[in-house]
């Protein structure tokens, strides 16, 4: 398996097959880990760097875990590529961004990676479809033991995993949900409910981390903390208020279909019409659009079309995939109208199957 | 043939079949006469009004034409069905909106209507598709002919034919072309267009006459003034300047096919999405979009549609006939509704059997 394979193929997290994945896209833990042996990244030599990266790739070689692992060096990979892996949330913009020796390994279903000199050491993530905690921290528990039965982590007794922020100290775990909560954006309670969540020590960030609010509607909702609680009541405070946020979800979405269902079908089925005639269209206008449509699709407004679609379209309308799809390097202007290409191919192939 | 036929028939001059048709819908002319035996409307009494209906409704029926005209007695008439002879450039607004004994006969074909009883005693009008004021000016000259051999119209030898208002006093005789100038309107060069026809004594109106400015951005360029001058010479006035405009309005288009072919595409395209996609829209919003699509069919960004399919839909999205088409009375909200219907209905049936 090679990267470019990757262009083609969907991940399982965003199948859309996970419990409540109509409003829950993924789950997704992260442990931050280092290595006793060397220093902290911002205190590495160049030399070190390569140390490091040389070890975890032969630990990794050696790895028993069912499937074969594409391992990346990403000194050696192009921008577009670098980004085509963060938009899959395979890496993070901060190792796609960063210099010198590092890489990532993943599994080709992308149920996890293993970043190689990010801000830490070690940055092991597991994902999957809906919402799935107990499961992936099962699987991510499992993985964090394997690679701790080749090398030995940085750990402390009283503080527990040691690492280059004091903010990861302790657990090192962050626990987050990616939801789409398009109607409480159109209901305007949005705020509301992050605020709900700050008071009580959760973080919400857009698709792509800090920086990237709400695009499409999506929102990753994670803790804040990692010192002082262990694994298990990390993942029960983000577990327990998730469902919480689905609910008004739901809610505000039965308030719309109540209150004005033509004016949400009218939305709805806009969005899509615009999508499937676009000559030209931005990357920030598809993802609004595409979470208009992924409501509708979801509340039986539009028979048409299947939610693996928009959420694949969703990735795959990205820069980097983009390009990786067209086989050419293109300007901001080419890739809107092959982004509206791409839609138009997809979305109209898909309407007439479906018709059939 | 009743009134009732006409919501299911399309007038010639919507058919998009004559001269210069892509840009120019329709060539008009109006004659204002009145009958020399009555007084000008503003001072008959009921009973004279009642007079001269009842002597052109006689007079008409004793007419041989070649078809069988329809005589719509005004007075009998509900809203709806006023408003639906407007909307189909049969009638005036003030015909419409007028009291007392009024009536209006025409052909089924559409090409030509005389009015009883509106500002003058009579008002006849002949309209046909595309730039062809010499072939409408033969077909008025004959029937205003055949009119005279019936009754005695109130003529002056100095001053010419006699009206109610002194601007229609002369040859009574208004030349009118609507012209479809998107193009123009989006370089934003119509304004000074306009001046310029003023500037030469041309009027320029919207759609539906004075206060309909621009909807769809069809525009209506007559004279100004009708004494002092030949009926020839009016034509040859308005027939001179509307190729000038057509040519402005071709230079438009191929500047924006230059400048920027792909958001021209992509504008016209969306429109076409939009429109066959919405689940409530205005009239406003559709003329808008309509005109869009226009455009784009012309100029051949839109294989899958023909223009009298256009035309028909300017006309049968406006209120009244929508009401006629569903059978029902609908208030502004329910008529948005069923206009979207319409026009999905329409043009996805229509995209349907172009691609077979």
């Amino acid at each position: 398996m090679e990267l470019n394979d990757l262009a083609n193929s969907t991940g399982e997290w965003l199948r859309g097959s996970g419990p409540q994945a109509d409003i829950v896209i993924s789950s997704r833990i992260r442990l931050a880990r280092n290595l006793a042996d060397f220093p902290f990244m911002t205190r590495c030599s160049d030399q070190e760097r390569m140390q490091i990266e040389k070890q975890m790739r032969e630990c990794i070689s050696r790895f028993n875990c069912g499937v074969e692992l594409l391992y990346i060096n990403l000194e050696q990979l192009d921008e577009v590529d670098r980004q085509f892996l963060v938009e899959r949330h395979l890496i993070s913009h901060e190792l796609a961004e960063g210099r010198g020796a590092r890489a990532v390994a993943l599994d080709p279903g992308e149920t996890f990676s293993i970043m190689i000199n990010e801000e830490d050491h070690l940055r092991i993530q597991a994902i999957q479809s809906g919402l799935s905690l107990q499961s992936v921290w099962e699987k991510i528990n499992r993985l964090d033991d394997l690679i701790e039965s080749h090398v030995t982590y940085a750990f402390h007794d009283k503080l527990g995993y040691l690492t280059a922020c004091p903010t990861n100290v302790g657990t090192g775990m962050r626990v987050s949900v990616m939801v789409h909560l398009p109607a409480l954006v159109l209901t305007r309670q949005i705020e509301k409910v992050f605020r709900s969540l700050q008071k009580i020590g959760l973080a919400v960030r857009g698709l792509y981390g800090e920086g990237s609010q709400g695009m499409g509607d999506f929102y990753q909702i994670s803790n804040q903390v990692t010192l002082g609680r262990s694994e298990a009541e990390l993942i029960k405070q983000v577990g327990d208020i998730v469902p919480v946020v689905i609910d008004y979800e739901r809610q505000a979405r039965q308030f719309l279909m109540k209150e004005g269902p033509q004016m949400l079908h009218d939305q709805v089925s806009r969005a899509y019409g615009i999508l499937r005639t676009a000559q030209t269209i931005s990357s920030e206008e598809t993802m609004h659009l595409l979470s208009r449509v992924r409501m509708g699709v979801n509340l039986g407004l539009l028979p048409d079309i299947d939610i693996p679609i928009i959420n694949e379209l969703f990735l795959r309308t990205q820069p980097a995939h983009l390009q990786k799809l067209a086989g050419a390097s293109l300007n901001s202007a080419d890739r809107n109208v092959e982004r509206a290409r791409y839609l138009r191919r997809c979305l109209n192939r898909e309407a007439g199957e479906k018709k059939k």
